[in-house]
C-alpha cells in the first residue's frame, strides 16, 4: 500500500516562544511520532511591522528546521489577526457590531469597537482586502518553493464577526435590491406594513439594527452569511495562483461555540463556503474529563466529512485546552482515534507549546508552560507511534451511512430572531439544541449519520432522513422530501419545522405546509408549558416536555405514539407516525428527555428502518465504521467511560489492529477505561 | 330596555392580511355574534406612505365592509408607530432613552435610539407633533361621515416611554422654574447640598440622567408623566373637532408589564389623563392555563371603573397570546365575563388573526395562523351567542363598594429610585408589589374594592381605605386621611408609608409622620432581614418575613397583633391595631407570606369593619357583584380552578341567567371547571 | 498617664441639615462622650458655589459650636466630589471608565460619564487639579489658625476610579517608555507578538481598554495606582503648607468593595500611599446582625495598622449603615471595642445624623432620621462613656505578631486578568477570596497578623509568613522568601502564587518558580474540576475542592498532606509539607472548604510554628493582645454570638476593666452575647 501517512501533529508559533526552542522543538515532535506542523496564521503584525516592511525570520527559521527534519508544513494567511499598524491607520476596518439591547428594549449603535481581539475586522471593508492581499501575495511569494508545505490554509475560523456596519449595510441594500428588485416585493414578502415599517425609498431604509421584523433580520443575517463565502473565494483566488500540484488548500471552520464546539456554525453556510477550498479543515473542541463523551468528535466529524463527501482534516483540536479539560489518562488517544473513525485523515493539536502570556495563556498546548515534555506529551507519543504503525490500515476511511440529518442556516437564523418557547422564561433553547438532540440520540445508538444542505433535493440514497427544527423551508425543499417519503423514504421530522417560507413568513395554510398527508397530521395551535409529560404505550411515557409543544390533530389512520399528559389537551397528539405511499413519517410535536429520545431511536427507529442495523452495544460503547483504502471493513470500538466495558465483534475473520490480535465472529472485545480497539477485516 | 348590547369583537388589520381575507372575516365575525372591531391605529405608515401622500384604501375597505355586515368600528389614530420617512426625515424624533448603568455605576447618554419598534417617539418633539396633527386631521376628515364608527381611540398606549433627550430635559427646567420659583427653592426642597450638587446657575444644571438625587428624579418622572396628560389632551382636542354626537374618545390605557398586566403604570397617571377622553379604555393581559386567577381582569377593571367611575371598554384582551397563554377549553368565556363582571361595558380581543411575520407572530389572535376558524373561534362564538342573549341583563353595571386602595404614582416613583429591602440581594421589589399583595388579598376574600387617586381628600364614601407603600405624602392628605378615621373610617395602610414629603425629602420627625396618634406608634428603626418570622397570637403568627420590617413602638393603648420573632426585637411590634376618635387604624410595619394577609384581612377586617360582608366562598371561586341598567342585583360566580365547585346563594328570588334557571334563597350554584355563574334578582 | 484620649465621634454635616440643629447636636454629641466630629469633605459645592466665590459659613458655625463644646475637629479637603459648575465648566473633568462589554466580547468607549455621583473625575486632570488647589488653598486659609482642629483628611477613598481617557492612556504610554526604553522591549516583556499585537510606533499605540493582553492591561492599573499617590502626595504637599505642630494628615482608605469592606483595594496600593500621610485612616464596614463576625473589623485594622506599623484611626464605620445592619443590642459597642483591640486610637461613625435625602437616605447614622436620641443613640453613649473611663488602660496598643500575611496588589490585578478556574462557569472567584480564605482560617483560631507589601524583603521577624495566590512574583521577591525558610521561617502559600513574573509573562521553567526545593515538589499540570475531594490521613481529609487545582509532583522527602481522591490523579499530591534547610514549607496546591482550612491552620501550623501560641479558644469567642502605652499586656475577649460564652484567662494578675474586677491565672472569663471583656495585666 502507499497511502498517505495519517497527518499528526500541532500548530506552532516561532514568534511568541519566551526563548530559543527551535530545534529542541523540531527533535520533540520528530519524537513523538509528529509528522506535520501549521504555521503563519494569526501572525501578521511580525511579517509585517510596519505597512509595506516585511519580515519573514520565523517563517524561513520554521522552515528550515521542519525540512531538515522531515516534517510536513501548513502555512496559513495571517489575516484573521490585525496588525495595530492597519487599525491605527483606518480605524473604520474594525467591525461595528449588532447592538446590544440597552435600556427598555431601545437600541443603539456604538460605532467601531476598539482595536485589541482577533476577528474584529469587516472582512468586506476595500482596504482591508487591498492590505490583505499585499499581505498574502509577499508570504506566498516568499513560500512557494518550499518543498514541505503540503498545504495552505485560508485565513483562520472565518466569520463576518456580527458586522453591521455602514458598509456592510449599504452592500446588503443591493443584495436586496438584486433579490427582490423592488421595495414594493420586500415590502410584501418581510410584511413590512406591520407597525408601519413600510420603506417607500431607498434612502430612508433604515438602519437594519433596529429592525423589529425577523425577516428582514433574516435576510441581514444569509447575505452576511454569503459574505464569508466571497471572502474565502476571493483569497482561495489568489493563495491558488501559487499553490503547486499535490498541496491543498483549507480552512479551519468551527462551530457554534457554547464554550466548546456545539452545532451549526451560525456565521457560515459550511457547505457553501467548501466549494472555495479543496480539503475541508475543521476545528473540534469539546468537554473532557468526566464529561468526555465523543460526541462533538462524532458530530464535528460527521458534518466536515459531509461538506465534500470524503476525508477532511481536524486542523485544530486541544491536547489540554481549559483547565476544567485536562484530560484523564488514556483520554488523548481515546480522542485521536475517535477522529480518525470519523474519517479525518489526520489530527493536529492547537498547539505546540503553552503560551505564557495573553489571552490564550491558560489554554494549554502539547508542552506544559515549563516547555519540558510531560505526561500529555508522552501520551502523544504513544499515539504518534501507533499512528506511524497503523497509518495504512487506517488512511480513507469510507462511509456509507443510511441516515441523514438535514441542517439549515436558514432556520437556525430564523429562530434567533423568533425564539423556540415561552420568552417570558428567557431560557435559551436554540436551533442547534434541537439539532443535537436528534444527532444524540442516533450518536449513542451508534447509528452513524451524514448531514444534508437545506439546499439537497435527492434524498435516495438515504433509508431515513432527520429533519431538526426546519422553521424555514422553500416549498421545492418540502416538496422533494415529500418526494422522498412517497417513493419509500422514511422521515422523521421535529416541531418547529415547515413552519414558514424562505422570507421567514408563516405559511397561513395548515401546518405542517404541504406535509400533512405525509405525517398523517395537522396543527393550528401551539404551546409552551412548563409541567407538562407525555403518555404513551411505548417508551415515551412519562417524557417530561419542555420549551415547546404543537398540539396536534391526527388523522384517521395515524399512529399517536404519543400524547400530553393533561386534560385540557385531550385528543391532540404530541407524537405521530404514519405510512404514507410507501414510505413512512414520524414527527416530534415537542421537546421532552433527551433520554427518551434515545429509546425512542433505539426502540422504533432502528428496528423498523430499513438498511439501519445499529450493534446491541449503545454509549459509553461507542462503535464507528467504514473501509478503508484497501478496501477492508474497520471498526472502531471506542469506550466513553472510566470503567472497563466490552463488546461484541461480529463479522468475517479479522484483526485487531492495536494489539495485532487475530479476531473471530462472536468474540469479545474488552476495552479499558477510555479505551480503544480498532478492528480491521482480513 | 333599551341598552347598548355589550361590544365583543377584536382589532382588525387588513394591512397586515398575506391574501384577500376581508369578505370572509367579516362573514365569521358576525356569525361568532362578534358586533365591533378596531382598526387603523399603528398603520401610519401604510396611510401616508411618503410625506403628505394619502393612501386609506385599506381604511376605506374595511369601512366599507363592516357597515355592509352591520358591525361597529373604532377608529384609532396611528400615531404611536413612526413611519420609516419620518424617522429618516428627523432621527431627532426618536427617544434618547434613560442610560443602562454601563460599568462602575457611571451612566452615559447613547443619543437617540434606532428606528424599529414602535413607541420610541419623543412624544413632545414639535416636527413630531406637526406631522402627527397633519395625519390625524387627514384620517379624520376622510372618515368622519361614516356611521359605523362608534367612537375613536386616541393614540395607544401612550406613555413617555423613558425619554429623556435635551428637549424634554429642558422643558423640564421650565416647569421646575414655574413650580418651585427659584434654584435656591430647588436646592433647599430636593436637597441639593449633598455631595456637592448644588446647582447655582439655570445654564450649569446637568443632565438629569447623572443624578444621584432621588428627590430630583422623582420629579422628572412626575413632569414626564403630565406630558403624558399634554399629548392626549392635544389629541383630544383634535380628535374632537370631528367627533359627532354618540361618538366616544377613548385611549387604551395599559398598566406596569412585567409580561402581563401586572400593576400601576409607572408612565402615566390615569386619573389625570382620563380627564382627556369621553370613555376609559384599558388593555389587560395576563397569565394563563393554570395559571389563570382571574387578578388581573378584575385589578384592571377596578382600576378602569374607578378612573371615571363608570363603565370602560376592554379595548384589548388576549384571544390566545403568548404560546404559554394557550387558554384551556373554558377559559377564553371565563375571561370575557370576569371582564363584565368588573363592569366592562365590552371585551375586544388583541387581535382577530394571527400574524404571519414580524414582532408578534406568536401573539397569536381569535383566529389560528391558517386563518380558519378553530377552536378559540367556536369558544369565542360560544360567547358571543350567550352575550348577544344576556347583553340586557348585563350591560351598565355599577357598584358600590366599600372598601378603596389608595394609589399613587409618585410614590411608586419615589420607590424606584429609593429601593425596598436590602439593595446589595438585588431583589426586586417594588410598590406594585405591595399594592399586589393588598390587592390580591381583598380580591381571594371576595371583597371589592375601588382605587382612588393621591389627589383625593374625601374618603367618606368608604368604610375601609387601604393605602400600599405611599412612600410620599403631603401633608394635605395625610391630614384627610387621619380626619377620616376620626370621623369613624377604618384604615389599613402598610410599612413604607407617610415616610417623605411630595419632594421625596423624609420628614425629619416621628414616623408615621402626623398619625403616631391614628395608628397608636411611632418607629424610627426598620431593617431587612432575610430570616425573620412573626409572632402572634393570630392568624398572622409564623408568618414569613421578608423585604422590609419597620421596627414599631406601640402605644399604651395599643394593640399588638404580630410581634418579630427575634430576640434582639424584643417589645417591637410588627403589626398594629388601633382604635382613635371613632375610626380605627392597621398598619402592617413588614411584608410577610401573602396567604398570611390573605387570612388576616379575611379573620380581622371582614369581620370586624362596617359595611364589608365577604362572601363564604374564596378563591378560587370568585364573586363580583353589581346592579344593572334595571336596577337589578347582578352577581357572578367564577370559577377559577379545573375542578368543580360549589358556591352558595344568597338574596331574594333569582334567575341564574347562563341556563335560565330559577334560585331561591340557600341555593347551591354549581360552577364546572373554569365555569360562570350570573345570578340576577327577579 | 497622660495619653491621648481615644477618639470617638462622628461625621458632621451642618451643609445637610433639613433644620437648625447645631447647639442641639453638639450638645447631644458630648452627653454620648464623644470628643471629635469630622467635618468638610464632600462639600466643595457649598464652600465655592460658583468659581472663586467661597462660602464658609457652614465650617464657621461648625468649627465655632465645636470649640465651645469643646469638640476637636477633623477637617477633609473637599475634592472627591465635583460641584455642578465645574462639570459644566469642563466635561472633561469627569472620567472615562473602562468600557463594559457590549456584545460578542466587542468593546466601546462611552466618552465621560454624567454628572451627579461622587469619585468620577480624572483625578490628574490639569483642570482638576488648579480648582482643586485653589478650593483646598482658600479652606486651608481659612482655617487654619482653629485650635479644635487635631488634622486633615486628603481628599476621601481616593481611587483612579476605573478611568481609561485619553489623558491618562497618554501618561501611561509616557510611564511605559521610561520604564521599558523601547517599544522593542514592551513587545517583548508583555509578549505582543501574539495575535498581531505588535506595536512599532507610539503613534499607533492601541486603546488600552481594547487589549487581551493581560500584561498590558496588568501594567495600565499600576500606573493608574500610581496617579492615586501621586494625586494624594500633591495634596499633602499643599495642606503640609498649613498643618501645625500636633496635627496630623491622614487619608480615609477603604477596601475591596463587596457590599461591604471586603479585601485588598484593588484600585490603591495602600502600603505606598500611606507615605503621603502621618497616620493611616481606615473606613471599615461590615454585615451586621446574626452576620456579625468581626472579621473585617480585625482584617481592616490588621492591614490599616500594618501601613505605618503604628496605631491608626478609624475614620468612618458604621452606627447602623444599611437597613439590613440596624445592629442588635449590644453589637455597637462590640465593635468599638474590635477596632481598639487591632490597634485603634479611635472611632467614628459615618455619620451622625441620618439624610432626608439622595442617595444615603438609607444609610444611616447616630441619630434616626427623627433627630432624636434613639437605641443607637443610648448604645453609643454607653460606649462613649466606657471610652472616657478607660482610655488611659486602651490608648496606643501596640503588638508583635509573629504571623504576616504578604498581600500584593499586582497579583490582584493580574488575577482580574487572568481569573482563577473553570471560566464557562463564570465565578467570581478572585484574589481576594484566596486572601480572605487564609485570614480568616488565622482569625477564627485567635492567630494574630500583619500585612506586608510585596516590597518586602527581611520577613525575619515572623515566624510564618502566608502567601496567597502571589500570582505575579518578582525574582526578587521570590528569593528573600526562599533564603527566609533557609534562616529557619516557615512559609505557607496557596495555589496560583510564584507563576508569572512582574510582568505577568508565566515563569517557562518548572512551577514553583525557583521553589521548588522550598516546597518539595513541582507541577506543570492543573485543573478546574467540578467535583473532586481531598483524601487525607489528617484534616483534611474529605474537604471539597473547588474553582483550581494543582497537581503536584511530590519529592522524595516531601510529606504529602493531602491527596486528590480521583484515580485520574493517581499519584498527585494537592498539599504539601516540606522541611527544607531550617525552615519549613507548606503549598495548597488547591482551594477546598473554609472549615477544613481552619482545622489544618489549628491543628497544623499552631502546633508546630515556633512563636505561634493559639488560645484554646477558637470563633466565636475571638481573642485580640497586645501592650499599652503604660507598657501592660492587654487582651480583648469578643463574643461574636448571640449565646453566652467563656474564655479562661491565663497570665499574670490581672484587672478586667470593663468591670474593675481582679482576675487570676486561670479564672474564667464570662462574656454575655455579642459581649465584651478586657483584661489588664497589673
Amino acid at each position: 500500500m502507499t497511502t498517505q501517512p495519517i497527518l499528526y501533529g500541532a500548530a506552532y508559533y516561532d514568534e511568541y516562544m519566551p526563548c530559543e526552542r527551535l530545534a529542541e522543538d523540531m527533535k520533540l515532535l520528530v519524537k513523538a511520532g509528529m509528522n506535520v506542523i501549521r504555521i503563519a496564521e494569526s501572525t501578521w503584525g511580525t511579517m509585517e511591522p510596519e505597512r509595506g516592511r516585511f519580515d519573514f525570520h520565523h517563517i524561513d527559521r520554521v522552515l528550515e528546521a521542519a525540512q531538515q527534519h522531515g516534517l510536513k508544513v501548513i502555512v496559513g494567511t495571517p489575516t484573521y489577526a490585525l496588525p495595530a499598524w492597519l487599525a491605527h491607520e483606518c480605524p473604520q476596518i474594525l467591525i461595528e457590531p449588532e447592538p446590544a439591547m440597552v435600556t427598555n428594549g431601545s437600541v443603539h449603535c456604538h460605532g467601531p469597537e476598539l482595536y485589541g481581539r482577533r476577528q474584529n475586522m469587516d472582512i468586506g471593508h476595500p482596504y482591508y482586502r487591498e492590505r490583505a492581499e499585499v499581505m498574502i501575495r509577499a508570504l506566498m511569494d516568499h513560500v512557494k518553493e518550499r518543498s514541505c508545505i503540503i498545504g495552505y490554509q485560508l485565513d483562520n475560523e472565518t466569520k463576518y464577526y456580527g458586522n453591521a456596519n455602514d458598509r456592510i449595510q449599504k452592500a446588503f441594500l443591493e443584495w436586496l435590491h438584486e433579490r427582490y428588485g423592488t421595495l414594493e416585493e420586500i415590502n410584501r414578502v418581510f410584511g413590512l406594513n406591520y407597525w408601519s415599517n413600510r420603506i417607500n425609498s431607498w434612502e430612508e431604509f433604515p438602519d437594519v439594527r433596529g429592525t423589529i421584523n425577523g425577516s428582514l433580520a433574516s435576510a441581514f443575517d444569509e447575505y452576511r452569511r454569503a459574505t464569508v463565502k466571497d471572502f474565502l473565494s476571493w483569497q482561495a483566488g489568489i493563495v491558488g495562483e501559487y499553490v503547486k500540484p499535490g498541496q491543498f488548500i483549507t480552512q479551519n471552520f468551527d462551530y457554534e461555540w457554547r464554550g466548546w464546539s456545539f452545532g451549526l456554525q451560525p456565521q457560515v453556510d459550511h457547505f457553501k463556503c467548501a466549494e472555495a477550498v479543496t480539503l475541508a479543515g475543521v476545528d473540534i473542541y469539546h468537554p473532557s474529563q468526566a464529561d468526555l463523551t465523543g460526541t462533538e468528535i462524532a458530530m464535528g466529524g460527521d458534518i466536515s466529512r459531509s461538506l465534500k463527501q470524503s476525508n477532511y482534516l481536524v486542523v485544530e483540536t486541544q491536547a489540554q485546552g481549559f483547565p476544567q479539560w485536562t484530560p484523564y489518562p488514556g483520554q488523548l488517544r481515546l480522542q485521536a482515534f475517535s477522529h480518525l473513525a470519523s474519517g479525518a485523515l489526520g489530527v493536529m493539536y492547537w498547539h505546540w507549546h503553552s503560551l505564557h502570556n495573553s489571552w490564550e495563556t491558560y489554554w494549554r498546548g502539547v508542552l506544559p508552560h515549563d516547555l519540558r515534555p510531560g505526561r500529555i506529551y508522552e501520551e502523544a507519543s504513544v499515539i504518534g507511534k501507533e499512528l506511524q504503525k497503523l497509518s495504512p490500515h487506517l488512511q480513507g476511511l469510507k462511509k456509507r451511512n443510511k441516515v441523514a440529518i438535514l441542517v439549515s442556516n436558514e432556520a437556525l437564523s430564523a429562530l434567533e430572531h423568533y425564539p423556540i418557547g415561552d420568552v417570558l422564561r428567557k431560557r435559551e433553547f436554540k436551533y442547534n439544541d434541537v439539532m443535537r438532540w436528534l444527532y444524540d440520540a442516533f450518536y449513542r445508538n451508534n447509528i452513524e449519520c451524514d448531514f444534508l444542505p437545506a439546499t439537497t433535493r435527492d434524498f435516495s440514497a438515504y433509508s431515513l432522513v432527520a429533519v431538526p427544527a426546519l422553521y424555514t423551508a422553500s416549498e421545492g425543499l418540502i416538496l422533494a422530501l415529500k418526494d422522498f417519503v412517497y417513493r419509500g423514504g422514511e422521515l422523521l421530522a421535529t416541531f418547529k419545522s415547515f413552519f414558514t417560507d424562505e422570507n421567514v413568513q408563516v405559511y397561513h395554510d395548515s401546518q405542517p405546509h404541504y406535509l400533512g398527508e405525509v405525517f398523517g397530521m395537522c396543527y393550528n395551535e401551539f404551546t409552551a408549558s412548563s409541567n407538562l409529560k407525555l403518555e404513551s404505550l411505548g417508551v415515551l411515557d412519562g417524557a417530561q416536555c419542555s420549551d415547546w409543544e404543537e398540539l396536534l390533530y391526527p388523522f384517521t389512520d395515524t399512529k399517536v405514539v404519543a400524547y400530553y399528559d393533561n386534560p385540557a389537551w385531550d385528543g391532540y397528539a404530541a407524537v405521530t407516525e404514519n405510512y404514507c405511499s410507501h414510505g413512512r413519517a414520524w414527527y416530534l410535536g415537542c421537546y421532552f428527555s433527551p433520554e427518551h429520545l434515545q429509546n425512542f431511536v433505539r426502540e422504533v427507529i432502528a428496528k423498523a428502518v430499513p438498511g439501519i442495523r445499529p450493534h446491541p452495544e449503545t454509549f459509553p460503547v461507542i462503535i464507528r465504521e467504514g473501509v478503508n483504502e484497501a478496501g477492508h471493513k474497520l471498526t472502531y470500538y471506542l469506550n466513553y467511560s472510566a470503567v472497563k466495558q466490552t463488546a461484541s465483534y461480529s463479522g468475517s475473520e479479522a484483526t485487531e489492529l492495536t494489539a495485532g490480535r487475530a479476531l473471530h465472529d462472536g468474540d469479545k472485545v474488552t476495552l479499558e477505561p477510555w479505551g480503544v480497539q480498532i478492528v480491521e477485516e482480513n
